[in-house]
């Protein structure tokens, strides 16, 4: 009968439409919105519209953010002559888990991909030419995802940054540490070969 | 930095909370409130808080609601000598989708189960008595799940039920329909062998 709950059934299509959420798992949340006290179920809507409202994008490297700049663009301790390019906000936190990288990020906003109807003018790229124009920045090293259409956005963005006199990079490809070769792809393996380094 | 993008961290904090939501599918969630639009994310929020002031308890059955009675109470159609006593709202749901049983229900909001406090004052069976001393009930048939505080339950509530001269019955226990011997396990086995019916 949950069908003719209405509120309960409209919660549910609600938390059907985030990432990830299937039918039965939005019923199950709709389900435990009911078995929270009124204070926490406010507490998360509130959440939901707070977090909507105040975050926004860093002016300079368009990654999501609660301040006026992110904290990378806010830290002076950064090396502000290199920039790693992402294709989305999620990659700027898997990278910062390494701890190595010390300089800036660019948050493209997605990758190039006329089927989908994004073409580079929909990325942040002239937001990165901007930055680029100002001189301080040496290197870009572009960390897209190893897909055909990260591919193309670093290929992309490889020939239009070249020609400024800027060292452009990507990130190595090749067999992933602790995993097992009789498991790795041809192409990655290729890779690997390709990119072997004297030891 | 996700970790520092205090609002984010705080909207993923608050999925979290939810029944079946880890911490990375609740990071995932709070990322796809930040792509949505303003209005779809007021939208979530606004069902949360609907849904939680609108749905109550069905004054008969005990079962959610967000009219003033559920609607199989408040269906003239449906056989009121008949009650099935399931421990919550969801096993309503699945009752309902077998089309069969025409009869009333009574939810009891869990099972007893001292060792998390749940003793039966704490369930809805004063409620039950209460429909029960109408008179126009004579079968209860007690459809709490096959576990031990499922089964604590139903043996608590044929004791108190019996005297009253109503007849208390029980779901039949046995394989699954569809389901491969093979894999059935020897509580469940022996169940169905004592339930054997002649064919």
């Amino acid at each position: 009968m949950a069908e003719y709950i209405e509120s309960l059934q409209k919660l549910a299509e609600q938390f059907g439409r985030l990432e990830g959420v299937g039918r039965k798992s939005a019923m199950r949340m709709a389900f435990s919105v009911l078995d929270m006290s009124s204070e926490t179920a406010n507490e998360l809507a509130l959440a939901i519209i707070e977090a909507k409202q105040k975050i926004h994008l860093c002016p300079i490297c368009q990654n999501i953010t609660d301040r006026d700049l992110c904290l990378v663009c806010a830290d002076e301790g950064r090396d502000r002559s290199v920039v790693c390019v992402v294709s989305d906000p999620k990659a700027v936190i898997s990278m910062e888990k390494v701890r190595e990288y010390k300089g800036m990020y660019h948050v493209l906003g997605g990758v190039i991909s006329p089927m989908n109807g994004i073409t580079p003018d929909k990325l942040k790229i002239k937001e990165l030419l901007a930055r680029l124009s100002e001189g301080e920045i040496q290197e870009v090293i572009v960390a897209t995802n190893p897909t055909v259409e990260g591919e193309a956005t670093a290929m992309y963005l490889s020939r239009i940054l070249k020609p400024l006199g800027i060292k452009v990079s990507r990130l190595a490809y090749g067999i992933s540490v602790g995993a097992d070769i009789e498991y790795a792809d041809a192409v990655t393996l290729n890779r690997a070969l390709e990119g072997r380094r004297e030891i």
